[in-house]
């Protein structure tokens, strides 16, 4: 993690070829000048994590005819931040890459950790490397221009990791610093997500399914925050966790909604493609507590059956309503 | 390295779903046995490692909702087992691998240490990532049905690695067990290309120029053997080698013509395509003795320019000819 200051300090002292690659909708606003402190040259991409934009920056890249010795500065948000991380991966069997995140969500959760991936027609993410960059800057001024929703995007995914690591984000979570800390923590012990990394995916086994379910206009703070408390109720529900009352009346605050396109069976068609998946049964991460994920013997998440799932999606109907 | 009982022993240790990915063109006279034998799917895909082939090979694998918990079994020549391990690196972030090479080339070379990759119409190999298989495994009895082609593209590498690494296999290119051994020492010493490991690149600089210029009509080995005793002249050119007579002797008794679309301005305008390439200059990697690459402090390579490289070209064009 580094400030802006000693990311240019960095770049002074790197005899390569460097690249901002900037999410086109920042590049007027931030472009030029990030290129000019930077010294590098720009190329700015559409926010869409798909193989389309993959391809258009691979093109970029070998047009001008960047070898080896060049580094990537990823510019954006998570979609961004992923999308060139797995570019970077792949372009010459792997180059140097920077991430600036510029959303909450960024901040907090994709850039931390070296995940990467783009989605495909089958599901979000499902093609992707694990490469950690050589850095993350964090620069707080780019967060002072994000809508309300941005905002909230990075948020669920601070509740969530207050859920399952960190009370006092549950309590508080409008400590940055301390939310990159926690995830940081927890993806130095479990890099490549054998086991304790696992209970970062609290909620998103229903909330990937949601947005799935939602063609993807659902935004994915909306999606995790259903799917944080409807997978505490579930937690509740199997005899795990004792008291889910103040889970529910901290999210019944947010007014969510379930997306126009739910249906019971199309959620649960959906939710076959997570990638927790093992011999064809659905595993959830399941707490025990606020600020702790239930363990099973290291695997920290449980099979779990449809016709367990059924009163969770019972109340998550009630509770919610659909748009 | 497994051989062929003990791949069969360690699938039945894995509660795992399966799947051979396989070559088309072997599909016919191995593909029903070994999927039989490991109890496994079977996938055939083209010889041919591209965007199109990976995209084919991931698209069979979300259809059959493949999850995390799937090994693939690459069955084929050096293309299979690179695009396999290609998708393999970013199907879900990594799955299982395994690779079975079926020709010479594979068996001493591209299975060997970890890389694979996929070409795109900027150039060979640009797309990729490290990513070692589970085990690899080696079933001589395979290799009795290649032609004198594929065999001798495996040769090639094997004087190649003679040439780089250890004298004994110049002297003695059919000891395949040896020439596996010294890939294997040099990859587990430099595994991400930082060095040493970019011995096994000898003659590849001008190799690779001539595939891309014959629009890769030009059988690997070919191009290989041409450029290792071009590299090896340029070796001597640059005082680096004292006697260069006995290589060009061995290299002789072969039949190597360059392509017929070689042009000197076409070649040098292919080779800019290098992946070793630094601050756009081009670098090879070149001998002291032979059994010898020159450390260049650990670099293993030496930007060379284009006047020091003309002398080599004026050798190559006078002793190979065109077809």
């Amino acid at each position: 993690m580094i400030s802006w200051p000693e990311l240019k300090t960095l770049r002074a002292s790197w005899k390569k070829r460097v690249i901002v690659v900037i999410d086109a909708c920042l590049e007027e606003l931030y472009g030029k000048s990030l290129a000019h402190e930077l010294q590098a040259e720009l190329i700015a991409i559409p926010a869409k994590k798909n193989q389309e934009t993959a391809d258009l920056l691979l093109r970029a890249l070998f047009e001008k005819k960047c070898g080896r010795d060049t580094v990537l500065i990823a510019v954006g948000g998570g979609t961004t931040t992923d999308l060139v991380g797995f570019v970077a991966s792949i372009y010459l069997r792997g180059i140097d890459l920077v991430l600036v995140p510029t959303t909450l969500l960024g901040v907090v959760d994709a850039a931390i950790g070296g995940k990467n991936g783009i989605d495909t027609p089958f599901g979000k993410n499902l093609l992707g490397t694990f490469y950690p960059p050589l850095a993350v800057c964090i620069h707080l001024p780019f967060l002072n221009t994000l809508s309300e929703q941005e905002r909230f995007n990075g948020q669920a995914e601070i509740l969530k990791l207050g859920l399952v690591y960190d009370a006092s984000l549950w309590n508080d979570p409008s400590c940055i610093e301390r939310a990159v800390r926690g995830k940081q923590e927890i993806v130095e012990r479990d890099p490549k997500e054998k086991g304790l990394r696992r209970i970062l995916n609290f909620g998103h086994t229903i909330a990937h399914g949601l947005e799935r379910v939602s063609e993807y206009e659902m935004a994915h703070g909306l999606a995790v925050a259903i799917g944080c408390v409807a997978e505490a109720h579930l937690s509740s529900q199997l005899g795990y966790l004792s008291d889910f009352a103040p889970i529910e009346k901290v999210y019944r605050k947010f007014s969510l909604r379930l997306p126009k396109q739910y249906s019971r069976s199309g959620l649960i068609e959906a939710m076959a493609h997570d990638k927790k998946k093992e011999q064809g049964k659905l595993r959830f991460v399941l707490i025990d507590q606020i600020g702790r994920a239930a363990a099973f013997d290291g695997a920290y998440c449980r099979a779990v059956t449809q016709e367990e799932l059924e009163p969770t999606l019972d109340w998550m109907e009630a509770f919610f309503g659909q748009n």
